[in-house]
């Protein structure tokens, strides 16, 4: 799906949309270029535009299928670029992962969503109001997405910490939960994240060092700043990680401990029921010869004897932390 | 075994096979290349070959004993490459290996397949129908077969995940199997997998980065396509690792809190049987002054305390989660 | 908020405070230097600043947001570092972090600190008194600040120390203290601060390898001392890493022993009860035909019976180490 | 002790063994080269040697207390190479190392070997025979043993194989054996087996580098082929060490589940028999108005209850698995 | 304090000892060197030596203070070097770190001991006896001392060695104890000992490598050795790390594997004794109808039925491993 198209000219977009083929002409009439947004193109939808702008196609079959790493590609004179976008479903805990793919060339950006991606209008607006920015090329456009992409990875990391900062509560809490399967799966979540991104490093520094004409050199300091936010972002999602190993490993004791006092406790008890038993069992003997069952106060005292040492028990499984 | 013995020129196959004798004659006498397919071949069917085409004795050697790690290895004017073939036998939960071996030389190819190993036949004939890429040469070759044995580590690695997700449910489901053993085997396998595709990186890389004059400058791209195949392969192969350690991490806590409940609520069965046999104990003794045993009631009030103090217990234990 | 704004020619103050643009003035006339103190400045106050000497956007974004990673970046004449500063809460057990952002140019120094940062006062102070090192311009500046606040790490080490030798204390008495969480949250400390001073490291190493002209040659070998003593820092922070893997391990398995040996003491007495339970219960038979009920001494010699069981049980039990 | 001295010339030995005085005489004279073969040699015995090739002292020393680390080094003209040789004695389950070293310059080779190393007869018979290869001089006796050496690491590996399988084994089938131990002396011996193997890469990669004159072109492809059965043999050592540790977490899994059950048959046994005490208790109770007592068939009618109750909580048990 | 202040020249020693005027004074007139050697000096003691020989302040702080990392640095003409050195301290299973620092420059070589360091009284004497040696300057004089450091840390591998396995067997003996805590501080040792012997080995790299012209090129071979020396040392303590963290896991495995035996025994014993109590209740009812107990020889029939259930239980649970 086409989703919007235009020419842009000395950091200015020409009135209005217009179809692939005016955009073409006009680009090549002009010192500007074109900036064409698709969502999810069928093979046919890009089939013209392959054409036009004579992309290669390996990158193009990237482009329409997607699911591919984060990574940056020269074919020939075009740059292509695969983005992973990443928004935090709270609910689920769920890093949901969307992909940008875009071709960059002299006169020409083609942008590419799938999934679930950061939306890119906004990206076209802001970048339609910093003419300035707009009139260094192509090169702005690609810094402008890979910022908000990087950008949006914020709200995913501050949604996996809250999440972690409840699962360490938990854990350390006197609450009885297991969570075990929550620890594994918020686990999986930063792996899978961290993966998506972790890749992303490498190019971004490639564009950052000026190793493309296509970047304007005022351009490339942009993108060092987005590599910090990079790293920044690598560097909590590691964090998250060591955060949720130890974390497992202390969720482990706790539940451990906690069983453990639960049948120390029930043991406990049956010990001092062995007690009234044992003694009774005693007196329950039928020799004829038992001094004590003639004793008026034999009865009594035996009770008396019971609750003594029952209470002496439990008494002492409290002070030694048993009960 | 000779399974299949070919002239290429001009990206067309000369009509009909042959024997060896005739492509090699052939080949000389043209600007083509022979395309020769062994399996498993013995020592004496390789001799003749060896010899028609110079090549090394040490390559020859790995390719009739197989058993190789992922190679490539330049031996004079031949370049010779290992590959490792994955396919999954999901009754059993198994990655099997299997070994294609190539010669390429200018003016052949000799692929030598061991094993399971994924099907050269369909290359071959995909090759054929497109006549553009095969007159780029031995190397065209060389990449369709690599292609082909990346593409088929895609359906490995699929029933590999498969397994992976049903193990994860069935540890954070509520069922009582013991998956240790299973966790252990599919690690075992992902391990296994990792190293048959790991050591083929490199190889791919150099290729890509056109460091062999055998390979067509046009082809040297496609190795690029290949090997980020292969990195994503790795990448996933990293994560099912992280995957298997964290589930058999999980499926211990599980396993050892379910047990744990079971001993809890036998024990606390136990410690309630403890309060009737203890009362029961009392007005068992034998004291001759017991006024209750008189009373007309004293049995009924004694089996309703007993009643009482169970029923309570029962519940208190529930409450606590003990039952 | 401007905290101190001064310069200095020849190694020595300018007497008396002066606002921004007369220190502005001076520093173009004269050969010296200002130094502008700000602690977190608001966007209104570092306007004036930016203009004045032409920062570059991105760094004046990162100096009044803060949250940075330790780093060190070029913006043309400019240099950019970003420094975090620790110290050691001890009743809390936490490592407060705090940011110091340096810009450092030809004539100026602008320092602006976040948080609980490490005083800039004191060096200020002890650079005015050593007027040859100040003489060597920004740079001997820039090296004061780093050096106070790697200094100030000590202290912060030193605390994390005391508090991980109490732990290892804890774990391996006979106290029954669970520190499992007491762990994790000194390791989340460790790891936290480990970030923070890892990734300086490699700026201050381009400082002292002489990569900045701003950095007078003599103020250089002054920055290998440093990175000397940042090493010092990492390497015992990653030694107390591997002290609390080593210590949660040996927690764990302390606080299961302990609660094994609960576990067998309770069972071992219940053992001990089930013995004259035993006895008594034969005795407590009515069958009409045993001769030992009508013995004189049955009774006491039951009795006898029950205490040298249970003693020797006791023994027993002693000597395995049940009890 | 002085095993074996000869004097080669164009690939053939020079009849009969001479003493060390004569085959230096003889290798001076000739264009060959002598190889003297040692066997754990005194001070005194090496002392002659040393004088007579000019061997380092450094190297000397080495040679003769033996206990190094694989490596090789450049003394002058004189290559001094360590080998570590490994063979597996399988009833204990331990990988024994010997050493070899071996001196190598323009005319000489002199081997020593300390321990149970290779044996080095075998090497020399078939180089003997293979008169185009020992033509090649001092570089193709050092590739023959490095050849011999790294071969016989092969049984070694199928040995620690083997026991490795045999264990997998033990641990996943209902035997109730705890292979710890044995897990950890297999692990131990990988280590070393793998530290000793292990240092040997890099001398072998700089060998098939062509980095030193004294190895023949011609030769050092096989050292190539050498250095890839090496990696071979360092990749299957590295995949134990994954397999070993995978195996003993699931040992201690299994260990564990297996005593859990072991404990719950029991209390469950226990819980059983604490029906009838409890029921039997209430009969015993010596009130006077009991109804049940003077039933005719009160008793049996118990004896059924119990019977009924045992047997509905031991298909109870059975069922949830608790037996 | 100044421990030994001598001249050397031409390899020997100037007779008798000198203050340090002297000896400064004789070095500037001939060719020697001065070699002063200090223990633990104050400020006041080296500031005459600072004066003298040029010494830069960082490095002097460093000698007074110690507690640094080992290092080599160079501060103008003269070379700086820390060393660690190790002894252990078999009674308390510690390794006693100690610090030798060491100035070397043209014509003199300053060493300064802090702790319990190598004793360099014998370095001296071996080196005046071997005058070959000495006459290669300062750069023999360090080759000696570093050669002593690292041969020193031999006794102590040794004795680490020597405890770990006296853990090893500790573990898989029948003994009761739990090791947890030795295990944990010789691992705390080893890491310690290995953080200390780690970073010497860059600088001993750098020293072979003939990178410093103080250094005769004589004494650069000398130095690799030292090199492979300490990368053996290195090795063992990376060995013992995996041993101990083996040894650590089989520990806690058998820790609780023995436990869980003595749980197991306890409970299959209060099983035996719930049969006769049972059994006894039974028998203990007050039914008016129960034939047994008129029976002559219902008692022992009792008893005889008693006897052999728990004597068949007792055999089960051995068969079976309960016992």
């Amino acid at each position: 799906m086409i989703v919007d198209c235009a020419v842009y000219e000395g950091g200015h977009r020409r009135n209005g949309s217009m179809t692939l083929e005016e955009a073409h002409q006009a680009s090549r009439e002009s010192s500007g270029f074109v900036w064409i947004g698709l969502f999810e193109p069928s093979e046919e939808e890009f089939d013209s535009i392959q054409r036009e702008y004579d992309l290669h196609p390996l990158a193009v079959e990237d482009a329409i299928k997607a699911h591919q790493r984060p990574k940056l590609e020269v074919y020939g004179d075009t740059v292509f670029v695969v983005l992973k976008t990443a928004s935090y479903i709270d609910p689920e805990e769920i890093v949901r992962l969307g992909e940008i793919l875009i071709f960059l060339g002299e006169g020409f950006v083609i942008t590419v969503r799938h999934g679930q991606a950061s939306n890119l209008h906004d990206v076209r607006e802001r970048l339609e109001e910093n003419s300035e920015l707009l009139a260094h090329g192509p090169g702005a456009v690609l810094h402008a997405i890979v910022d908000k992409v990087v950008d949006d990875y914020g709200p995913a990391i501050g949604g996996l910490q809250e999440d972690i900062e409840q699962v360490e509560e938990d854990v350390f809490s006197d609450s009885r939960a297991n969570v075990a399967e929550r620890i594994y799966r918020l686990n999986r979540e930063v792996l899978q994240f961290n993966r998506a991104t972790g890749s992303l490093m490498e190019p971004i520094d490639r564009l950052a060092a000026g190793r493309y004409e296509l970047i304007h050199p005022e351009v490339r300091t942009y993108f060092r700043d987005v590599n910090d936010h990079l790293v920044r972002v690598h560097d909590q999602l590691e964090g998250f990680r060591d955060l949720l190993t130890g974390v497992l490993q202390a969720n482990l004791a706790q539940v451990g401990v906690r069983q453990n006092e639960d049948m120390r406790k029930i043991s406990a008890w049956v010990a001092m029921f062995a007690v009234p038993t044992a003694i009774a069992g005693i007196y329950g003997m039928n020799f004829e010869h038992m001094p004590e069952l003639g004793w008026s106060y034999g009865y009594p005292m035996v009770l008396l004897l019971i609750v003594v040492l029952c209470t002496g028990l439990y008494r002492y499984f409290k002070k030694v932390g048993w009960l």
